[in-house]
């Protein structure tokens, strides 16, 4: 075994365990959000362990020894924190936040209920140049390796921070003008709905239950048109076509 | 034990097994697809299959028996079949195909990998009123439990086919306009891409791979604007963007 040779002592080597929510650190699982952990948050980074037979090893060495993070083999260590077979990397980070750009659009989304699902949403909204997400508490974890892995590590690209209350963005956002997604909705989502700012801020709800009525009272609540065929849409698609319309003007 | 009571003997109460790829029947997990399987396709349901906890038991045993299919409490079956705790109710098909309708849209999937994105899919299709979807093989299972479930039962609600080859597919509806789904595409998608006839098959090719680049000389080849901060938008979600802008003309 090698010293512990970590930025941060308490994110070391000889203590990274699996995954717990309450850790302060977390890490990115498999080449593509390792190598996006590394480019986009050096500073984060505070170790990346390889399998010893990852085949991009000189590479990422390099890449590490240019961003001063210590690389290591470790094949125990990542069949440890990865559930799947075929993981070659990871990347520990220390947890962080950020503050949300004052002046550019954000997505908004209240109790997101599954990682999977909040991960695909991070990567859609780089995707689409949304570079900042709000996410309204009680919600899945954001830090946690599966929201990482799914959002192909667009996690590290963007801005998020984590409200206790909608009321407590809004608060912070005064200017931003808010557009509500629900069933239920005063108009249908068309090209026509230009937000004149271009400060917008895009809120949807939870799985399952969508906004509550509450949320009508807020902006302009806006549905998706559907056929009455299907119960709704899955979130992240609904996230997807709005983003799309509303920076495709 | 009940004496098997089913329309088809050979997927009868007895012999109702874990779900294989080679056996005639499947069947949905959970209430939400079980409705939408009895509601949409009642002749090809053999069985419906409750837990004795199961709240809804009263509705789902009279719509059963007004469409004179079999019904039963098995716990045990229940919990063979389904890998989740929370799974009160089962309902087994007949597997089947269908002819895909010459005067509507399609949705042509090449290679789709992951049977939660072909569900999701079918889903989102629905939800925008395209009824018809092909699938080139090989493919994820379009069967499969897990695609029903991940569908919420919309894959009842479709025509479905699957094809050996793409020009198999071409050749039996020569009418439709063919729009190919790329990162490299010609054209970028917007509300103008209109096609004249409203008869257009929209294509999509495997997650991890795309369409190869042959598919570039076949229609009009699309790119959904994106940012170079991704890699790609999931597939699901760039077809639920290109049904939504398709659809919404």
């Amino acid at each position: 075994m090698t010293e512990d040779s970590s930025k941060h002592g308490q994110t070391g080597y000889q203590q990274i365990k699996p995954y717990k929510k309450d850790a302060d650190y977390s890490y990115t699982l498999g080449a593509f959000p390792t190598y996006e952990l590394i480019k986009a948050r050096p500073e984060q980074a505070t170790k990346v362990i390889m399998h010893s037979s990852f085949t991009d090893m000189e590479a990422l060495n390099a890449l590490c020894s240019r961003h001063n993070i210590p690389a290591a083999v470790d094949d125990k260590l990542i069949s440890r924190l990865s559930d799947k077979e075929n993981c070659y990397t990871a990347g520990i980070f220390a947890k962080y936040e950020c503050k949300l750009s004052n002046d550019l659009p954000h997505i908004v989304l209240v109790n997101p209920g599954n990682m999977g699902n909040l991960g695909t949403i991070l990567r859609t909204a780089v995707g689409f140049g949304i570079y900042d997400v709000a996410v309204i508490l009680p919600a899945a974890d954001i830090y946690n390796p599966k929201t990482i892995r799914a959002s192909m590590g667009a996690f590290f690209r963007l801005r998020f921070h984590q409200y206790a209350s909608f009321s407590d963005y809004c608060r912070e956002y005064p200017e931003h003008e808010i557009y509500t997604f629900m069933l239920d909705g005063e108009r249908s989502l068309s090209l026509k709905d230009s937000p004149g700012s271009g400060l917008f801020s895009l809120v949807f709800g939870n799985e399952a239950t969508g906004l509550d009525a509450s949320y009508k009272n807020i902006g302009t609540s806006i549905y998706i048109p559907q056929t009455e065929d299907v119960d709704s849409l899955n979130l992240t698609i609904a996230v997807g076509i709005a983003a799309y319309v509303f920076t495709n003007q």
